[in-house]
């Protein structure tokens, strides 16, 4: 890594961070460069636009959430191991490392824009597509091992796998719930009997 | 409803208007004092503090969440017609009365405040937390029916519900997804046989 890719890699970092606190609307440049005690016109020179920078933040928050959650689950083997090794790595994933958990910036993210079309809006949208599409593929695969029933529609399951999901990132993040966890987890082996049983 | 009563319900729903297409940390009495075309004066007459103006927003929309959602739904038969009209409610009360889905705006203020503490995160958790106690108390009316097994965990099944709400709210107004109603149907019509069975 240059000089150069160094600097424009601290400053995507910089501003994940920032906006994990105050939404990535509020990251301006000029509150970045302040942060950084970088010239504003030296930030101008790694990104043209605050929407440019913007999508490397969502590019770079993509890239994390495949590295924890995906190529893990990836590493297990086909079928119910795989799905429950999403499951546990997304869960992980919305609670962070320390112990105030920190929630999934995606989900937030994609809640600072549901009202804001425009590139970082399908940035976000093509990363769910995305997810939802692992999780269908994943089950597919159960089908495959004979794990899950035949006749599963698998988008069906993808969208029940997610709102699980959700369901957890809002009792652990918002009510520190301490069942939130077993709760989780009781859904989601609640949903893997489901699918192993003719619909 | 005195003159007084009039303009600050007047302020309220200018304000919760304006929180739905930006938030309601940007709702400041200068904003909406230039919108009403009212003094800034004038409006502190009516709220002391921009708190006391985001706590009657939020308010008003829980008034406005109990009316749509709630009260209908506890005017059908105890057991699974009041389950399932608690669910078509939340429907459609996520997808607003327009073509274009507006979304539950409680569950956007939850995702703009949970890294806010204070009085406006400390309302909407109550409200979630009475909502949440809204669903396992009419879960536990279809137990005393018979019509769910008797040995469900209620907060498990408030849990499950409330995820397959919010993939849904995901799915119709962030995918614009034709399939979201009839997904989010046929979720709920898994929970609800697997409510009816021993766990």
């Amino acid at each position: 890594m240059g000089k150069g890719e160094q600097t424009r890699q601290l400053i995507v970092d910089r501003a994940l961070t920032l906006a994990q606190k105050v939404g990535l609307e509020q990251v301006t440049l000029g509150v970045l460069a302040q942060e950084l005690e970088l010239s504003k016109s030296g930030l101008f020179a790694h990104f043209k636009s605050k929407e440019q920078l913007q999508l490397e933040v969502v590019a770079e928050v993509v890239h994390r959430f495949t590295n924890t959650v995906i190529i893990p689950a990836l590493k297990q083997p086909r079928g119910v191991p795989r799905v429950e090794a999403l499951f546990g790595g997304y869960l992980k994933w919305i609670h962070g490392p320390s112990a105030h958990p920190s929630g999934c910036i995606l989900m937030a993210l994609s809640y600072e824009y549901d009202d804001r079309p425009g590139p970082v809006l399908d940035a976000l949208l093509e990363s769910q597509r995305d997810w939802l599409d692992c999780i269908a593929r994943v089950a597919r695969g159960a089908i495959d091992e004979k794990q899950f029933h035949k006749d599963l529609d698998v988008k069906q399951f993808a969208f029940e796998f997610d709102g699980l999901l959700m369901a957890f990132q809002r009792a652990i993040k918002l009510h520190h719930n301490p069942r939130a966890e077993p709760m989780a987890r009781k859904a989601l082996a609640n949903l893997l009997l489901q699918a192993a049983s003719p619909s």
